[in-house]
């Protein structure tokens, strides 16, 4: 059975997704990439419920086994941080909503896991996904293909996925032997149903 | 018709809200008001869904015309902020999913709109919705009260609440008026604040 992991780039005019399936040993095959976009002259609820719309469909069409979600910092003190985090937040709350394990990782943690280098430009991570994921062409924008290193890097990190809550703490024992129970639930329906 | 408005104070921990009905003049009544909390040792999905479910179920019992939100400044740069961003984005999509309309007040305005003073402290709003709503006590955590505080401004501010996306841009002219004083507000408050 094939892990299918969906990776979010929060954004709330480019929200990036990217669709992996893990393969042998380690590497990966793309499913699905793209951004789901909001207007900039919409209000606030109308641009996080576009996104939401666009994050669900996906959700919908792929059944992933956990989507993966690039971590938000307060101190990238932009003036398009919070609808990140916003964002983020609906993301997080739409796989919660249907089940799905959701990993968070850091954006160093990201470059370092696709490039070797927790300092890699977007141009760099590009090129790699070109080579890793035996591309014609790079992803396109970076946020799609951001969206796609962090499902890569949640792929590569192991079938546990690493959990944080907002502070940067890990899950304690009880909500891995929950977690654990979980995948084995999911499993179980996945094999069930009529999957290729 | 009554003009019915749940303000929400959001906070992952706990998330306050308070349930108010436009009265003649300037009186508004208390429907209803406390937090919906997450436990801190949760994940962050568990956690956001924690929330959403809480809130769900006052958006369903209270069927409020708007639901007005604290804004979350990236200034405020506590470890929790971005807990707090990821739930206002929960709240303002839950609200957008019932086309509920939505409006986001930001603390000063919410503080000078119930105290008369954009620097107002927790004790003196607690205060002053004593007063002006008739309570016997407080309300109680001040997260819950802030939630009332909220409502009560978005019910001062008329019929037609004053909606802005997350960059901070007005729509109409009338409330770029009202962003130019926002802005005003905000730099003499920034220039008051210690910066680290």
């Amino acid at each position: 059975m094939t892990l299918r992991v969906l990776g979010v780039d929060p954004g709330l005019t480019r929200c990036g997704y990217g669709v992996l399936d893990a393969g042998i040993g380690r590497s990966a095959s793309l499913v699905d990439v793209g951004v789901v976009r909001s207007r900039h002259e919409d209000t606030l609820d109308i641009r996080l419920l576009e996104i939401a719309r666009g994050l669900e469909a996906k959700l919908e069409e792929h059944a992933p086994d956990v989507v993966a979600i690039e971590r938000v910092f307060a101190q990238n003190n932009t003036s398009t941080v919070m609808g990140t985090a916003q964002v983020s937040g609906v993301a997080v709350l739409l796989a919660a909503q249907r089940g799905i394990r959701v990993a968070i990782h850091t954006p160093s943690e990201v470059k370092a896991a696709v490039t070797g280098s927790g300092r890699a430009d977007k141009k760099q991570i590009q090129t790699m996904l070109v080579k890793l994921l035996g591309l014609d062409a790079p992803p396109s924008p970076a946020d799609a293909a951001d969206a796609l290193a962090i499902a890569l890097t949640q792929i590569w990190r192991g079938p546990g996925p690493v959990r944080l809550d907002a502070g940067g703490k890990a899950r304690t024992s009880a909500q891995a032997v929950w977690a654990e129970a979980e995948r084995s639930a999911r499993r179980a329906r996945d094999t069930s149903s009529s999957r290729f």
